[in-house]
Order: C-alpha cells, then sequence, then structure tokens
C-alpha cells in the first residue's frame, strides 16, 4: 500500500473514535494543542527558519516570502484562534429536523461529522493549525498536504498537534501529513474514494483547477471571486464611492474585492470623475469601457477579457451601463457567482438585484469585503465556497459536517 | 462549439429565465407537459416500440426489456408522478435563516435553484420524464443524458416535454438532450464545468463509477447499498423475523434492501434455523460464516468478498457475531453507507447503534427498506445519496437545490 492511502486508512480509522467524542474531550484536546504549540515555538520558528532560508535560494518573491514567514506572534495568533474554535457551539449531534410517518416511524435529520477531510493547500502555514483546529471541532480527521515550500514548518507545526493529542482522547491518527515534496502524492490523495469524504483546496487559482479536475472523491471548489459594485441611478453618491473605496481598496490580493464597477448611465457623468480621481490617488489603475474613455480623458481602453479577470491588484474594470438590465446581464455573463453588490435607495431595483443575481451572496447597500466567516458571525473560516453543492459562500464548522437519517420504528416493514 | 457543450450553454442562459419565476407558473409548466404526454402517448408507444425491437435484436435480457417497455399505463403513471410534483411545496425562495450583525447587516440564507443539472442514466426511460418535473419544479434546467438503448424513446419523450414548454413560462430550453449514442458525449458533459453545476449519475455500478472518475463537474454519488440488518440479543424473534424478510425479500433488485445478516451469538442457535426455513422457502441462497455453518448443516460457506457484495439478488450473507461491538466493527468495515438497522429491545443497545454507526439512514426495529424519499415523506425522489457532501439519502426537491445569502446594509464598509 502507497503511503498516503496508508495515511488515509489510519485517518479512517482514527475518525470513527473521534466522530463520537463529545464536545468537552473535543475542546480539551484543542486545548492541548494549543498549549503544545506554545512549548514547541522555539523548534517551529526554527523549522521554519529553513523554508525561509531555502525560499530565499528559490527566489519567492518578498510577498510569498512574508506568507510563509512565522513569528512568535504569528504562532500566538494561531493559538488564539484554536482557543476561538474552542469557544464555538459544537455542530455534531445537533438535531436538524424531526418528523412522524402515519406508519408511525419517527425519523430525525442529525448532524454527523464528515468523516475524513482532505485539504490541500499552499504557502501559510496557519492554515495547518486553522484547519486541524476546525476539522477536529466538527468531528472529523484530517490529512493535510501544505505546499513544498513550508514542508519543515508544516512538518513542526504537525508534529506538536501530534505531540498534543497524545495525551487526549483524540487519536494522534486522526491528523495526517503527507510529508513528501512528489506532487503524485496529491493525484492520489484526490483519488482515494471510500477513504477521503472530502478534498478541499485552498490557494491560488492553479491549485484550485488542479485539483477540480484531478479529484474523483467529491471536492468543495473555493476562492475566485471576480465580483462586482453596481453605482444605481438612485444611488448616494457618497455612499457608492465609500462602498467602492472599500470594496475595491481595503485588501487588494482577497477574493471578496471588487474588480469591476458598473455605473448607470443616468449618475456615470456626475459620480464617477470623483470616483476615479479617488481611486488614482490610492494608485488604482482603471481600465474602462469606451463611455468611460469619453468621459474621462486618459483612461486605459478595457479589453473584453479584463471584465473576466480577477485581478487580485489595484486595477479596476470599469462599464457605464444603459440601464439596471444591462448591469444585471453584464454580471450575468462574467460573475464568478462570489460577491456582487448594489447601490441604490430604490427598494425596488435592489430587491430585483438580490432576487435576480446569482452569487453566493449578494449585498445591498454594503461592501463585497464582508462575504467572510467571521464577518457573517460564524466564528470561523475553512474557505469560501464557489460551487453550489453542499455550501455556498464562507463555511464554518456547521459545513463541515453531513447528516444522517436516525430512524426509530416498532417493527414497521414497507407494505 | 461542440454540440454538447452548445446544449448545455442554452440551458444555462434558460435557467436564468426559469429561476425566478413564481410557483403557479412553474405548475401550469408542468400541467401543460402532462397534457403534452397524454396528447403524444401513440408517438411515444412507437418510438418505444422501435427501441423494444432494436433490444430484442441486441439480445437484451427479459428484465431489461421490461425496464425499457413503456405501456399506455406506465404513461398514465408518469403523468401521476408529474401532478404529484405539481403538489409538492415549492423550495426556491425559502428563507432558511436570517441574522442581523453588531453592525447592522440584515442577513438572510435563501433557497435557490442549483442552475443546471446534468442528469446520466440507464435504462428506464420514466427518468427522463421524473427528472424534468423535479428539476423544473426545483427550479433549475436539465442535461438530459440516458442510456442508447432507450434512445428512441427519450426523443419521444423529451420532443413531448418540449411541445409542452412551448406554451409556457418555462422557455423549451430548459430541457436538453444528448441525442447521440457517442459515449464520447458524456465524457465531455462531465467536463462542463461553469455550464453544469452538478451532475447526478442513475444506474448499476459501472455507470456510477464511470460517473465520478470522470467528472471534474461536482457529482452527487447514488445508488450502492451494502446493507445490513443485526438481530441483537435482546431482540424480539417475531420482529426480528419480519424485519429481516421485509428487508432482504420485498424487493431484491433495490439498493436499500439487506444483503447481510449478523446475528448476536446469544440468540443464533435457536433464532437462526427458523429464520433460514422461511429464507428458504422464498427461495433465498444462504452463505454463512463458520458459525452459521457449523448451527446449520447444508448451509454454502462465504467467502470474504460475499461481505463486501451486493447481491442485489435473493443471496444473503450470515455472519454469526460475538457481541454488539463485534457487529459494530463489521458494520463499520463492510458497510456502504446505505441502510442499517438493528433489531432489539435493548433501548442502550439501540441508541449505541444509532449513534455510533456511519451511515445514510440508521433504523431501530425497521427494515432497511424506507429509506425513499416517498416512504420519508418527500414526495418524490432523484436518487439516494451514498456520499456525505450536499445531501445524505433520500433526495427530493429540497436536496435539488442550493442557497445564497442576501445581505441588507445602510452602507456598511469593513474596517
Amino acid at each position: 500500500m502507497s503511503n498516503v492511502k496508508n495515511l488515509a486508512k489510519k485517518a479512517k480509522i482514527a475518525a470513527r473514535t473521534l466522530s463520537v467524542l463529545d464536545t468537552e474531550a473535543k475542546n480539551s484536546a484543542l486545548e492541548a494543542i494549543a498549549s503544545q504549540l506554545l512549548a514547541d515555538k522555539e523548534t517551529i520558528l526554527q523549522a521554519n527558519g529553513k523554508d525561509l532560508d531555502n525560499g530565499k535560494k528559490m527566489g519567492l518573491s518578498p510577498s510569498l516570502l512574508d506568507r510563509l514567514a512565522l513569528t512568535s506572534a504569528r504562532i500566538d495568533g494561531m493559538v488564539e484562534g484554536i482557543k476561538q474554535v474552542v469557544e464555538l457551539e459544537d455542530p455534531v449531534g445537533q438535531v436538524m429536523e424531526t418528523w412522524q410517518r402515519p406508519n408511525g416511524l419517527e425519523i430525525a435529520k442529525v448532524r454527523v461529522p464528515m468523516g475524513v477531510i482532505g485539504m490541500v493547500y499552499e504557502a501559510r502555514p496557519n492554515v495547518t493549525v486553522d484547519t486541524c483546529a476546525l476539522c477536529l471541532k466538527a468531528g472529523s480527521a484530517v490529512v493535510l498536504r501544505g505546499s513544498s515550500s513550508a514542508l519543515n514548518s508544516n512538518r513542526a507545526l504537525v508534529s506538536a498537534i501530534k505531540k498534543g493529542l497524545a495525551k487526549t482522547a483524540i487519536p494522534e491518527d486522526t491528523v495526517q501529513f503527507v510529508d513528501s515534496e512528489d506532487r503524485g502524492a496529491v493525484d492520489e490523495m484526490l483519488r482515494l474514494n471510500g477513504l477521503l469524504d472530502l478534498v478541499i483546496p485552498r490557494g491560488g487559482a492553479g491549485l484550485i483547477r488542479r485539483v477540480v479536475e484531478n479529484a474523483t472523491v467529491p471536492v468543495i471548489e473555493t476562492g475566485v471571486g471576480n465580483c462586482h459594485v453596481y453605482v444605481d441611478v438612485d444611488a448616494d453618491p457618497g455612499m457608492a464611492l465609500e462602498i467602492l473605496l472599500n470594496a475595491k481598496c481595503q485588501r487588494y490580493g482577497v477574493c471578496n474585492a471588487a474588480e469591476s464597477l458598473l455605473v448607470h448611465e443616468g449618475i456615470a457623468a456626475n459620480w464617477l470623475p470623483g470616483a476615479v480621481q479617488e481611486l488614482n490617488t490610492r494608485g488604482v489603475e482603471i481600465r474602462g469601457c469606451s463611455k468611460v474613455v469619453e468621459i474621462l480623458s486618459g483612461v486605459k481602453k478595457a479589453e473584453d477579457s479584463d471584465w473576466a479577470t480577477e485581478f487580485l491588484s489595484p486595477v479596476l474594470a470599469i462599464k457605464v451601463v444603459k440601464d439596471f438590465q444591462d448591469a444585471l446581464d453584464h454580471i450575468q455573463q462574467y460573475s464568478s457567482g462570489h460577491s456582487e453588490s448594489i447601490v441604490t435607495n430604490n427598494q425596488n431595483t435592489a430587491a430585483e438585484f438580490l432576487r435576480q443575481v446569482d452569487a453566493a451572496a449578494v449585498y445591498h447597500n454594503a461592501s463585497t469585503r464582508f462575504t467572510d466567516g467571521f464577518e457573517y458571525g460564524f466564528g470561523a473560516e475553512i474557505g469560501i465556497s464557489t460551487q453550489k453543492l453542499h455550501a455556498r459562500g464562507p463555511m464554518g464548522l456547521r459545513e463541515l459536517t453531513s447528516y444522517k437519517y436516525v430512524v426509530k420504528g416498532t417493527g414497521q416493514v414497507r407494505p
């Protein structure tokens, strides 16, 4: 048996023990992990130092090196994150619905753990700790495969996690780490039907595509966000500007940032010049449709591909639309189904936007940047789903669970 | 653009119109389909006649020919099925939850259509009609790919469905039929990410494996059921016999039929001989563990592979277990996670079984045969999921939907 398959088998066996532990047992195991991470801080930082050295030799960009870097404070942050997960309500065992059938059968729909969750992720070592905390609290074992650039850091973090678990009711085997730089190990992991119940990719578009294309186990696709802000003719101009600047500029490299602005032509000539001036001040490059170029000389003309691009950088595509329907059509054509926002004081227009736009999150008079597990009050987030199956938008603990039907009878048979 | 991709594109565009139709518009379109099927009965039966002739020439088995055959009464049955779907509650637009955040944002989680659903299925032409009715009522367009043995029948049914839709608010393009015997068309369909939101396979294990292995769009795996009945030491002997006979013999070729019987050794010597006699009367072949062979001379010894086999026929594997834990271990090892039943009057044992067994449906003192959308009161069923992602067990209208977050603000931006 290959190494990866063997790890997954161990995880599946351990998951059975984990699945029936009560909340207290799971919480005290999480506390033990937190303590061990603090106790092993020096070892973890040393391991991270090796990764940083290797990364510099490999010529990683400063921003990638920053994402890779651990500090004492960042480890404290991970520990803080675990403590927050301890505080969260345990979804396992929650009764979602109950009903009785005419034949007397009593049916309950009950939340249960997913089983074994595979996580394939890039760069940031904190994902290792966050994922373990969330999956364990949700009652599932986890098979982790991080990027090779963080191999030493992840190895040290997993070692601390397992040392922590060794003293608790959660079996060490519930956390498995694919300790290999071989890409073939990922492909094998993605095809472990019967052992993995779910794989979640977290990283860039390339990683996510690779996982979606190669997996035969169920996948939740995450992350790609080509989000729009639509400023309607009935928008409050000041509010529209604030929402736009927040959605575009509060952070550039995130999936819930705006990539395109749509402006109703009835407000464009008055509102757009001031808005673009503010964007320019912040260093945002504009790519406009022909009408934008007419209104604002010197603005670069957008290519067709710009409307479909998740820039993840200080670039914004702007289009003047002739009416609400034109805005809807554009969004329907180019949206990645992540987060879409309308700014308007017209309640009817807003209602139609919220009803007709097909995205994980639709906003009226608020920034797209709110699509986030913490901002929604889930207390945590393992990723943002951009597919419609199982979970859509921010995924917290509950979205990491499945359910089963528990049926009680008194000897009923089917006629 | 290939033909299959073109069909899916048309479906996606039409799905947008369908997604915002109200219940009344959808119901009257379903009524129109029902009327058209009745009006086109002769044409449909003629087309089916061609398939039956071809099937006979190809040497299809009598049971496959029976599954393929349509009669006036079977078409009436399809129409009756559509009328039942009309009566079902529309899940689209249901508000699942609402809450307010400290910053004043109001969040609602609202059920929305899946979008475009692909269905890959075998043999029975009624699946064509059932699938259309369920998907359309759930607000989704559908791309159908039936088996080549039913090509003429399916073509005639889809033609009637589209003629019915032509007079209604639901666009004809919401129903697409892959009118091809080319297997490559299925493989292409399974990789239409961005156009298909979900593919559901319905058919034998081979078809399901093929879909799971080749799809890059999200799949819901259905159908395989290696189900157990466990007769505990504290079982009522009469009830245990009734449940076993129902679970095994009421229908052999279905996924929720029992394939293995586990008997506690404390009850085996007394109870098993009578039970096996009843099974023999019904023509069921027994394959027993060494203890069963000891108790009952003449019983065939089970091979290891028998414990893992979904016989779908009058064959039952029987194992004597030494205690409850032994039963749990066996089920955990061999269960396909479909339906598992315990017969016992011991409430504690029952509670542990219901808690620890990991299956879509777990039963206490009831037959596994109840795992079914109609028996659960869903009013319909598009299949029985055997995976944990999205839906588990019987899938009705609600399981064919997704959700979105509708967020209302007053100008909130993220700090």
